[in-house]
């Protein structure tokens, strides 16, 4: 974080901008910072179990979101220390709300970490739902883990290694987007600032009014494939590499996810066509562009599309819940537990009808265990727990219940615009209040961390013997 | 339901409306075909599987509806087809929505075929869930069911001795509220009427103001009362008079929902009294009727609650989802489902930092079998999944995100009042489209048959061999 500050600290110095004095000195501290804390814990590595580690790993990003947060509450933008800590939290978890509502008057210091807090926290939460989370029995891919560790499915044979494979995939294809950016007609910086906000399903953006500032359907249709090029498990980039065959397994959740990235926009598309009138071509662009910027959990806007129609609002309304692949930067409830919750559903009907059939749940082409039903089914429940909870506590807190509910289900996807006059696609969060932001910015990062890891550490029984 | 209709026809007569000629006629024609339907399937008794025993519970379910709407659509109501069906169903699903706004001045025989359809309806569900779900392994109930039928509790020995208990104890319920309901100043019809649409948690009633029509706080706490006797397991009352001290079991579920009565009504008061500033004992009253008549599913309205607060609309929204207790006649989740949901959740928590421990699910005394977790997990799944694919149709067709989310929703739980103007507490059904109506009717039969039973009537790998 603070070798990142000094991005910004050099655009703002560049372009004569005071910023660069709170960006160098807030690396110098943050740097200091880390190094005393470094150089303190060095020695035998702790043993760690499982209590540690969920503790671990709500800590790190508690930690970051406040590092990140510190130009931000420093800066020109006057921010209050919740709307920094809500904007910095934003950023890392790839939300891309804003409490910022003049973006395009920012100095571009500010712009910029805006877009390293997405870009740092994409391949954050991709090397941690990877490496991290699975080793906690929690995410997605604690769907593969619990196959049995032995025959383990082990992407590359060492974690440093894999690691190296998903930052060079992670930064290949924001090389590859910002070039695409720039060769239609970006500027350097705005292609830069976007590819980040676009390989992280972060959805930051310089302009108030998004893509929508480019007046460009090429931007669009680009900024749609890499949004979900964002949104499939990176994985499968750095096996396309360096796998070998036997390791190159179906992951079930690609073709949904596509699929639904389909399906969705084609109906969205057909009820431009009959119900606005709009041409097809059209339609089908800008249908694609916001179904896939809510679906990757980017949040990317082209237009306030909660005016197209009651049709369009629904379907963006459904796409919210629904989220990217598991093991990408995307959030939402993921593709791989829709598979899961499919398989056991239908399951469950079959045994209603034939009550001594066996049946096994299959996840392409291995077998879902019974830990990985338990995993799914209990994210679900918290899911929703916290989506209601959120709503009431944010109606206490004054939100209309709009606003609320749509405010608590962005958030916890991980998305960034809701429903709505308030924080709908052409609103932000800077009229929300510091209590309603803080609320905000705990269920972001309750969503990013997949639930379960925040939520067990306040469980009284788990610190007990 | 022939039967039924003569009531209405007498009330008609007795006042001089012209209307009695059609509740006369309807209850011939019923009566008619069914006697024939009736004539033509005796003999032998057929052999039942659980694929027709679902077919059968819908079937049932939607030719009763069907005999309900007749009269309503050849009334002086001047329903649609879509309007009278949706009638119907809200009151044989005791939801209590209604297409009729302005009930003031219906004609009485009208007025009581709506009552009389929530009460038929509330005895059908308590009647459905004890005796005929549990053998499809449907339901809250089948939750005991399933613990081994060998020695399984039996509440009485025989199933025509329950139903009458049940019965019995619906129809003393009904005769204690209206009395209440008529110590307290209703007329005879009103509190006739009333008493009906609160045993049956249904909440139609006879005026567009409903219970805010009386402006009498006594009557309000009678209802709340009554409403909760509505939502509790109908068999504590079969039991207190017949059962042996061994078979009264303790059911978590009737603490869970009394103590989320008396929480969430509490928060409200409060809220009112802070936010507000009512008087706390007025508070109290208004917010535990309100909140209560969400909780038991039944919908009675003493006022435009959503104009309180925005935290009271909170507390209101969550009571949607939320319902009374199985084995009665509320809907919703419901309080054993939402004890399971509890103990899964705390059960998995604990294995995450425990792996080897064996933790075992109790639900009250007894064990909680695996596949009673799965019928929760699998209601859940499909609960959420109705509410967003609902709110998407709805969506398309023309109806706003709140208006079509909290449609669904408030169908979906049988509960009749949703948020916003159109279908608020302060509004009604009557400006939706036929098309609307159609999907919220068909909403309203899924959640009344715990959605499974319907559901899986649609799957085709149920009729193959």
């Amino acid at each position: 974080m603070a070798a990142a500050m000094l991005l910004p600290a050099l655009v703002d110095l560049a372009e004569d901008n005071e910023d660069w004095r709170v960006f160098a000195l807030s690396s110098f501290l943050i740097g200091a910072v880390g190094a005393l804390v470094g150089a303190a814990s060095r020695g035998e590595p702790m043993r760690f179990n499982a209590r540690l580690g969920f503790l671990l790993v709500t800590t790190v990003w508690v930690v970051t979101v406040l590092a990140g947060a510190l130009p931000l509450y420093f800066s020109s933008a006057g921010l209050s220390i919740a709307g920094a800590v809500f904007e910095s939290t934003s950023g890392l978890t790839t939300t891309g709300a804003s409490v910022i509502s003049s973006l395009d008057l920012l100095p571009p210091g500010l712009l910029l970490w805006r877009s390293l807090l997405n870009w740092i926290g994409g391949i954050g939460i991709v090397v941690m739902a990877i490496m991290i989370l699975p080793q906690l029995r929690i995410g997605g891919l604690a769907l593969f883990q619990m196959e049995g560790s032995d025959k383990a499915d082990k992407v590359l044979p060492r974690a440093r290694q894999l690691a190296a494979g998903l930052a060079a995939a992670y930064g290949a294809l924001t090389v590859l987007c910002a070039a695409t950016y720039a060769a239609l007609g970006m500027s350097v910086f705005d292609a830069v600032n976007h590819a980040m906000a676009t390989i992280s399903t972060g959805g930051f953006s310089t302009h108030d009014a998004s893509l929508g500032y480019f007046h460009d359907d090429r931007i669009l249709v680009a900024a749609t494939l890499f949004m979900i090029l964002g949104a499939l498990p990176f994985v499968i980039y750095v096996r396309a590499f360096t796998g070998s065959r036997s390791q190159r397994r179906r992951d079930p959740q690609i073709a949904v996810f596509l699929v639904l990235c389909l399906v969705l926009s084609l109906a969205l598309a057909v009820s431009r066509r009959l119900i606005e009138g709009v041409p097809f071509g059209e339609a089908l662009i800008t249908s694609s562009f916001g179904l896939v910027s809510l679906l990757s959990t980017t949040g990317f806007v082209s237009d306030d599309y909660t005016r197209w129609s009651e049709a369009a609002v629904g379907l963006f309304f459904i796409a919210l819940f629904l989220g990217g692949c598991a093991g990408s930067t995307a959030g939402g409830i993921k593709a791989n537990r829709l598979v899961v919750l499919y398989k056991l559903v239908d399951a469950s009907f079959r045994r209603l009808v034939r009550p001594h059939a066996v049946i096994r749940l299959r996840y392409g082409e291995s077998e879902i265990q019974p830990q990985a039903v338990q995993a799914v089914t209990i994210f679900f429940f918290l899911y929703f727990g916290v989506l209601l909870i959120g709503t009431v506590v944010l109606g206490v807190l004054g939100l209309d219940l709009l606003t609320a509910f749509s405010g608590t289900l962005t958030s916890l996807s991980n998305v960034g615009p809701g429903f709505g006059p308030v924080i709908g696609p052409a609103g932000d969060f800077s009229s929300l209040t510091d209590a309603q932001l803080w609320v905000l910015t705990a269920i972001m990062l309750l969503g990013r961390l997949e639930i379960v890891t925040v939520v067990i550490l306040f469980l009284p029984s788990i610190w007990m013997r």
